[in-house]
């Protein structure tokens, strides 16, 4: 593999020698936010919605951007030419930045970080399994660095045989870690989490997809009605439309992915894919 | 101020040249644990106490530690030879470490620092003021890295006039984000929390010391024993013993420090600072 660069502020630089020093408050506090978006064929998907995104984190984390807008698609634009990768993931991170009493908020440091990766260009036929946890991410509405419980969560899922795990709190369903989740009832209904959880950019374009196909809608979802469900899936930037066979042990129908999330991925991959 | 030296892995460089590649699970996930003890006099005040709590924070969060304690407590010692400095702060980092995947833990980087700081050596007449806050933190038991909620909330106690702030969960009171919480009842009686909170190593001392001196007890507090206490004070490596005058704008009795409050203030500081 051809070296890689980022951005560490406004240097760009080699990727083995992109560094922070430990008085930034990510290293002290866990202290910061991020986004990530995929490129394919060397162009970038969705991109102003994860700027979007990235830039109301920062708010909601209070933290201040320096960088316009602008400046920072820029770097992210000549990033990809300069890494000159079809296929990846870019990585935007902003940090608490250097606090001199390791405890308050200091200018935040910028980090752009590219990697290349493959994704199917289908859907999988096989689908994941899931298992359920009671937790609610702190700061819900901000995609900030807080990943303390799912990383922690990864030994459990090896030994439950489980590909990803789907929190819940108060009876009703959220989020994984770094997907959204999709339930569908019987009656072909389409609905998805609303509330206390974060916005995926891959959600909010399966839910006008789908509100053009299906009955859907965005609101509360129980654990009565994932149990109840006939089909689940689960939307990402890495993971696109990908359907769950089973949660919890329990297997939806005959195991295969359902008519509902096959003609829902169809008609996603055909979007960011090209026919 | 003199140049100040830490350690990186196995590295003892200057402050400013101490950095982490930006692959760290710290920066990248907010993942990692710590501890901090100070130093009176260039002695370290109750390290074993706090080894211990790095190692068990450490164990918590699958965090493998490749230096035996032997090794970590020679660092220190080193370290704080090295920097002469009489009365200071030193921090214990434990990270993630550079994760290929940027999403399972790694071998971890540890990082020690050192910091010089003066602690008043008596009790303060003035006393603080704290709000209270619901919120528990996640891995209670752990010293994680994870500040998000204490950071985020720094202006809002500005604008509130508030010294500190007391979480709360379930009607029960918890911990400050950086140290425990004690009140006194109308009966003399000594009370702190001692479930899903971080068990600090300045209340350990403490409930000793007040062990010898009134009726003392750890276990759940409601915020309603709260608001009908007489006294509170709150314990920490950087705090001693400081007493709480207000809470929520209500005060306690006159505005001033109580006896209990001040005699174990006055025992505990003896202890540590000697007569």
């Amino acid at each position: 593999m051809s070296k890689l660069y980022v951005w560490v502020n406004d240097s760009l630089i080699s990727a083995d020698e992109a560094q922070l020093n430990i008085t930034d408050l990510a290293v002290q506090r866990g202290y910061g936010i991020f986004d990530f978006f995929k490129t394919i064929d060397g162009k970038p998907v969705f991109l102003e919605d994860h700027l979007d995104r990235f830039f109301r984190s920062a708010v909601l984390m209070r933290l201040h951007i320096s960088q316009t807008r602008d400046e920072i698609r820029g770097k992210i634009i000549q990033l990809i030419e300069k890494n000159n990768i079809s296929d990846s993931g870019v990585k935007t991170i902003l940090t608490g930045g250097f606090s001199p009493d390791g405890f308050n908020i200091a200018e935040p440091n910028l980090v752009i970080t590219q990697q290349g990766f493959q994704i199917p260009r289908t859907m999988s036929e096989h689908g994941v399994s899931v298992i359920t946890h009671e937790y609610q991410r702190q700061f819900s509405n901000a995609k900030t660095l807080d990943y303390l419980q799912a990383i922690w969560l990864q030994p459990v899922l090896k030994e439950k045989k489980a590909d990803d795990v789907l929190y819940n709190s108060n009876g009703l369903i959220r989020e994984c870690p770094r997907a959204n989740f999709f339930i569908v009832t019987k009656d072909d209904q389409v609905l998805t989490p609303e509330s206390d959880m974060l916005k995926g950019v891959s959600r909010k374009q399966v839910l006008e997809i789908s509100a053009g196909m299906y009955d859907t809608e965005a609101r509360d979802v129980t654990m009565e009605e994932l149990r109840n469900a006939k089909e689940a899936f689960i939307t990402s930037t890495t993971k696109n439309i990908l359907p769950v066979v089973q949660v919890d042990g329990r297997v939806f129908g005959d195991g295969k992915p359902g008519k509902v999330t096959r003609a829902l991925a169809e008609k996603y991959n055909r979007m960011i894919y090209g026919s």
